[in-house]
């Protein structure tokens, strides 16, 4: 597990990419733009999955299957969302190959193109609500709480593995709804929960809040997004809630009868959060070291390394360490034992600190001599040596000291890296030297926040949700503003 | 839920499709072949990759994820693979739509063709041999043991739920070895993981058996499968394992260096199962009234049905039926208490019957009175009355009483229409009339295994693992035989 990757200060992005590459979480595939999510990373999503699942399932969603293909004419029924989201597709033409004349591999077979193409979902709003139409008719229909998790498609030009790739993994939930209110309460029922999974369980802080219309989604009245700061001090939105109004309703002509025996078109939203998360994950608490993960979502929570010079050395500590293990894996705790002798200790300490595994315990001789045992925590690097006796319980204590430890200091980073600037000159200086959240009045309209991206690359990543209200005039345009919005350049 | 739909004996194809569309487990979608898989369908899947996962897991497989596209050329490395794969399949050709110039929605950009197609994977062999190639190069990254979730199209032009759409769900496992031996015991392994789900889980009988060159999986040397038998006495193959060879270690140059340091082809497995899976559950159980689903599988196995006249009587009924929904629940029963008062106990009765949910309890305020609850099984219709203070015990008990009763009774109808066969009239006679697998002597070449299938739709599902030797004569040429095949006409 060689070091030979730069540090986060001489390059944050080729660390990003490295740590992804040597870490085996993910790569790039022959096919451009798709990556291979690998064992050690899709362990990762395996665990956010299994979290989020029982989150949504105990506020009463239900998982559900629709197609990968969307006929292309669906796209155009929402008039916004086709500019959003049928442009860079996949699209599918043809249904099948046949051998080539010159008797070399297989050929496209002209006489199987399709009819209307097809689209590989890049979002399922379109497909879902044309599957709505024939669920709904009467406001006993309703609600409609469905999530699904899938893989979609957006041929984007420069990506990045988790960041940024042509086909991801996610989940997007779609629910109908008889009353605008509760359509709209969804969309924050789900917002809190995804800031809850963020904080709780990725121990990334999160600033909840609205986006602009610029930023909204093809489709949606207000989408709502939860936003979190990244070491280099660029925002990364790690899940979106849209409030869709009846837009799809009325696009795909989805009616239900209610209480009082009118047609009204349904109330929708739509949220998801994707495998961006794990990009998330990694650049908000991993170091020079290599990965640091929060131990709610480690595949590894403690590994046990033992060090010893002969098989009976190794039978003795085993003796003592086969129990500790099972009292941790009891306990829920995820624990390897890595008594391999084709690795050297050292060998194996350099592995699993690059792999992020939050603890790790030592045993050799000489600890068996006292009764302790080595323990070193991935994010502070720091160790101790603690009684064999009172180990289990202080495995426990310390793996939620390093979950708690992890969400502290990145919410003072973050809380540091939030700056109130008065001035363009201020504003233009943290977006260009100092990086974090530019906390500054805008004018309100899209000119202005267009002429800043212009200008300076960084959005208006949310309006707040709990924000102040504070008279102030805009940064650019000097014309007078009510609130300040958080500015970011972002991923 | 009206039973307006055919009995099996009256159109059993029509019965089944009626089945899966009422009882809310999947639809069509706008998309010709493609299913939608309602909530209640894809709750079952979710119990059967829940079980399926963690037997993976267990016998040392992990999950990762890769890309969806296969670029067109990997499909002609295997020369047997091209054949059976490569034909009918969704081909994806371009990246961009643009508008229409007559401002009529969105037409394909021409400008944006894809300088070589990519194909919507059907199976993943390809993809992940390319990838494999760059993580083995010793002995000793071997074994892989990886398995894939994931969505696969195949243009079928024929489609039935859940037995043959475009789109299907399934795992792939793909393994690689060392050694031919350990490759050929990972593949018999993953057969026997197989039939104990279909017989412990699902409550499907399951023949083990290897597949006929002509029914082989395109690249393998060897396919082995488990076979079911429907109702309708046709067979169902359920589950395929492959032992692969080295043919596709040769096909995309994936070599390692073993133990005594020579450059050697590695050794692979494929195997999978799919959302097929779930027609077989119910072509396998179901009866004229509805669903039957056995209890390890069902998402609801209990259902709690009050029968009461106003809030006061459903409150004193309440009284009792929450503790007793705890204690199941304790027991990691799942329980639907049903206490709506917007239907009417009789249509509560006809609708979990129906959707196949395993026990029904009824509490009626006489029950209180006598403290005493009906029970009702879905298998047998069968209704007794126990009392309220043995309930909970009562409810475990009979579930793996419905559980064992229903592979038993699978077990019974499949030894009963499982017959041999020794001349050609006899033969005929089981395929057209009576149905079932027909055991009969076979000269083992595939003229008269095609000759056959011409003759009769019949096919050799599976030569059986555990197969008797015995001398025999070919039903058709009279040549020769040592053993007897399984025939039958097969979904």
């Amino acid at each position: 597990m060689a070091k030979d990757f730069p540090t986060r200060e001489e390059n944050f992005s080729q660390w990003y990419n490295d740590l992804v590459l040597k870490a085996d979480l993910a790569e790039n595939s022959a096919v451009r733009g798709c990556m291979v999510i690998k064992p050690y990373g899709y362990a990762i999503w395996e665990k956010m999955q299994a979290v989020l699942d029982k989150m949504f399932k105990d506020t009463g969603h239900v998982n559900a299957y629709f197609p990968i293909f969307i006929p292309k004419s669906f796209f155009s029924k929402e008039a916004s969302h086709v500019e959003g989201f049928a442009k860079e597709c996949a699209v599918v033409t043809h249904y099948r190959l046949k051998n080539s004349p010159d008797g070399k591999g297989v050929i496209v077979d002209e006489d199987a193109k399709l009819e209307e193409e097809l689209i590989i979902r890049p979002t399922s709003e379109t497909i879902i609500w044309d599957t709505y139409k024939n669920w709904i008719q009467s406001y006993r229909d309703l609600p409609l709480l469905i999530n699904q998790w899938a893989n979609v498609v957006r041929w984007e030009m420069r990506t990045r593995l988790f960041l940024r790739t042509a086909e991801f993994l996610w989940q997007e939930g779609h629910t109908a709804h008889a009353t605008q209110q509760e359509a709209f309460d969804e969309t924050l029922t789900i917002l809190d929960l995804y800031a809850e999974f963020a904080e709780q369980w990725m121990a990334v802080p999160v600033v909840k809040g609205v986006k602009t219309a610029s930023e909204r989604f093809a489709g949606a009245i207000d989408t709502f997004a939860i936003e979190a700061l990244m070491q280099d001090g660029k925002a990364l939105q790690s899940g979106t809630s849209h409030f869709l109004g009846q837009n799809f309703a009325k696009a795909f002509d989805v009616k239900f009868l209610n209480k009082e025996n009118q047609l009204e078109y349904v109330w929708a939203t739509s949220w998801g959060v994707s495998t961006r998360l794990i990009g998330a994950l990694i650049m908000a608490h991993s170091d020079d070291n290599g990965l640091v993960l929060p131990p709610k979502l480690a595949p590894i929570q403690v590994v046990i390394v033992p060090i010893f010079k002969d098989g009976d050395q190794l039978a003795m500590i085993s003796e003592q360490v086969i129990p500790i293990k099972k009292q941790l894996e009891e306990k829920g705790i995820s624990v390897k034992y890595d008594n391999r002798d084709t690795h050297k200790p050292g060998w194996k300490f350099a592995e699993y600190e690059f792999k992020g595994v939050p603890v790790r315990l030592t045993i050799g001789p000489r600890d068996l001599e006292k009764g302790t045992v080595e323990v070193a925590r991935r994010d502070t690097l720091e160790k101790s040596v603690v009684p064999l006796t009172e180990i289990a319980n202080h495995v426990v204590d310390l793996l939620d000291d390093i979950q708690q430890n992890l969400f502290n200091r990145n919410l003072l980073f973050r809380e540091k890296n939030t700056i109130n600037v008065n001035t363009w000159e201020e504003f233009v200086d943290v977006i260009e030297n100092k990086g974090g959240f530019a906390n500054a009045h805008w004018d309100g309209t899209s000119e202005t926040e267009e002429k800043i991206k212009e200008l300076t690359k960084a959005t208006i990543r949310v309006i707040p949700l709990d924000n102040p209200k504070e008279d102030g005039s805009c940064i650019l345009s000097g014309k007078p503003s009510s609130e300040r919005v958080l500015f970011a350049r972002a991923y």
